[in-house]
């Protein structure tokens, strides 16, 4: 009971076995931000295709300031979304000082403070600093090939010489969702896992 | 199966509840090493006693360099060892870095390799960068009532609302040894505990 469980990580046919993608810091902006932050009319640089469809890795960064310090070149990834968010990890958050919430993306209300600095200007936000909540993404046939439902809860298992277990990490499926395991660089580096090393999902039953 | 332990994280008489210590970057030097870094038949001042029995937080910090970036301040841990011995969690390791090897405390051959500077001189290590194991102490009694042998392997358990277990922890436990918990801070911000919360020892059965 409450041992870790038996999987063949090698096994290339078993649905349940995820590559991990690791979150590292970054930040979504809206485009009164993008405004203030770069200039007005100014458009986000592709600099690389993230996994989810859409999603991208912009090149420009910007400095995020907090209370105890702050994070040079934070990575923007695009498009932008309605309301600004920035995701980092619990240990950057304590590094430069600030109260990050543990949140889904999209529910930034009343979420950490910060002050974000580009080129052509500066932002103070009194919201938009989470921590997000870890998730794996699927399609709707990956969905349906596992028996999963959008917003189910499932446990991920990440083996090695680091055994972990996360409980209750949240499907997110449908249109514009792809299979992938997002978990945060804290939660990588507990297990010492790297980009790809393959995580056991496990439903609930 | 596979689903998190049901625990009452308030009850003060289950000996399997026991309170975390989050171990931060820190080092334990040789005595040569603190003559070399602070000056000949320097001795190192006790700052703070910690858990366990005899050891302290020094006031004295070095500064430790890897080959991409320094850690400035990295507290010293007394008393000295026999050999010099750098603890950081992985995600230090990976600012500065350093390949941190995952180590027991003292098996630091073939280990990770830095520099450390102090206030009287330097010195280069081709070893001794490690990532602790994370392990539990108990004392001879301590582990009497709970049925654990020192060198045994137990599940912890982490509550909260980043529900996470670690597996095959291992159990020291004799003289030198009291209750404890040591995480590092990988391991605490995955699962945003604090020191003082308690985890839940499994035994495996």
């Amino acid at each position: 009971m409450n041992k870790k469980p038996i999987v063949d990580f090698n096994d290339e046919t078993n649905p349940f076995l995820i590559a991990v993608s690791i979150s590292n810091k970054h930040l979504h902006l809206s485009r009164a931000d993008v405004e203030t932050l770069f200039g007005e009319g100014y458009q986000l640089t592709v600099k690389k295709m993230l996994s989810q469809p859409g999603q991208f890795a912009a090149e420009e960064c910007v400095k995020l300031v907090g209370p105890k310090g702050s994070i040079d070149n934070l990575r923007i990834i695009g498009p932008e979304r309605k309301q600004t968010q920035i995701e980092l990890a619990q240990t950057d958050a304590r590094q430069v000082g600030i109260k990050a919430a543990l949140r889904e993306s999209g529910d930034v209300e009343a979420s950490g403070a910060c002050k974000l600095i580009g080129p052509a200007g500066e932002v103070e936000l009194n919201e938009g600093v989470i921590i997000a909540k870890t998730h794996i993404h699927l399609s709707a046939a990956e969905a349906e090939e596992m028996g999963l439902e959008n917003g189910e809860l499932i446990d991920l298992y990440f083996g090695g010489d680091k055994p972990m277990m996360l409980f209750d990490v949240i499907v997110r499926s449908g249109a514009g969702h792809q299979k992938d395991i997002h978990i945060d660089t804290d939660e990588a580096n507990a297990a010492q896992y790297a980009n790809g090393q393959k995580a056991l999902v496990i439903k609930h039953v």
